[in-house]
């Protein structure tokens, strides 16, 4: 029985793998096509999250199963109440990258932010794209190292998040409404994506060292 | 052992109740303080997330001892994933009251919104506390028909947050940046609000009628 569970838990974790790789996949190509007023793959985008909520479904399906079949108690039981929690959270990162490429769909043929601020959303997309390559890392190896590494990402992505606004309410900014109401979306997308990730893998932290981490962390 | 567990499970049918009634207290603090300038009231909103945090905390780790102790399977399993993921929203919501709360303190003395869009607020405010008190009512009675009602207030949530764009990016919009700013990211979190409470009615009707609905609806 214990190795069955392990087997199952096993194909828990490969799944997560799977899904957060999806999840990269798309913010990497929903920041390109933002950044690139690229509308067609910001179709693609909007399309493909369909795959990635499908593939939490199943495993949600899947660890509940192990539920009621296995019955783990104690750790065992944490681990997967976690998991159930970690494929919620890369479902929702899904759709902060649909989010971000329907930003730019509705603004096509225009570019969604002006000027000024396309450095700062090259920049916040670069680290999105990196806090999920390493998230897929850490949900595979679960290396807690990387945990941290993703903590430190995500300041950086909240320390530009906090500069769109200074930008946004300055005095030298000359946009329209329409690009401050953009703006503002489209950063806070950025934000809430890495915050994702960032409880992630306080949860993954968990699995590896044991320390309960609660479902609002 | 059964009548233990439905015991159980009134508890924790009690203690969403209860958080619930917290979060409608808090929306209805929240959008006070936002429509008023109201930051003492902000701050009570801010400081008392806390309390709301905590609760959906307690009832988590009463859910994993359940499913620990009772090893429920079929419909009794899912009823307890349920309340997992209800627990989840209503802390989210939570956090949606306390941003709102948030936005109100920033701008003090200033009001957060200008005039035109005064309305509306009000308008969205009692909306989401009508949703939240409704939600309480229906996590207490389980009456499907109340989430159907839910899903009405909703629409009317989602067209007046349609709205806030058409204002905000319509001709006559003489708002500063920080105004646009504000009403943007106020307008979402009140529509976010009555998403959660949306997705939460759904899992109730789950709860009531057996009907599996997913994480992500």
């Amino acid at each position: 029985m214990r190795e069955v569970f392990q087997q199952e838990l096993r194909e828990v974790q490969d799944r997560l793998v799977e899904i957060a790789s999806l999840v990269a996949d798309s913010i990497q190509k929903a920041t390109t096509a933002f950044n690139e007023s690229n509308v067609a793959l910001a179709e693609i985008v909007i399309e493909e999250d369909d795959r990635i909520d499908t593939a939490a479904l199943e495993l949600d399906e899947l660890a509940i199963q192990i539920l009621a079949r296995q019955q783990p108690v104690a750790r065992d039981l944490r681990i997967v109440v976690s998991a159930l929690r970690i494929s919620a959270s890369l479902e929702r990162m899904g759709d902060m990258s649909t989010h971000i490429a329907q930003l730019s769909r509705y603004r096509f043929p225009e570019k969604v932010v002006p000027k000024s601020l396309r450095p700062t959303f090259v920049e916040m997309g670069q680290l999105d794209v990196g806090i999920a390559r390493m998230l897929t890392e850490l949900l595979r190896t679960q290396d807690v190292a990387i945990a941290e590494q993703i903590r430190n990402e995500d300041d950086k992505v909240d320390a530009l998040h906090l500069s769109v606004f200074d930008k946004v309410l300055g005095e030298s900014w000359k946009g329209q409404a329409v690009d401050t109401v953009d703006s503002t979306l489209a950063s806070r997308y950025h934000e809430r994506f890495a915050d994702h990730a960032v409880s992630i893998s306080k949860k993954v932290q968990y699995l590896a060292t044991g320390d309960w981490i609660p479902a609002d962390s």
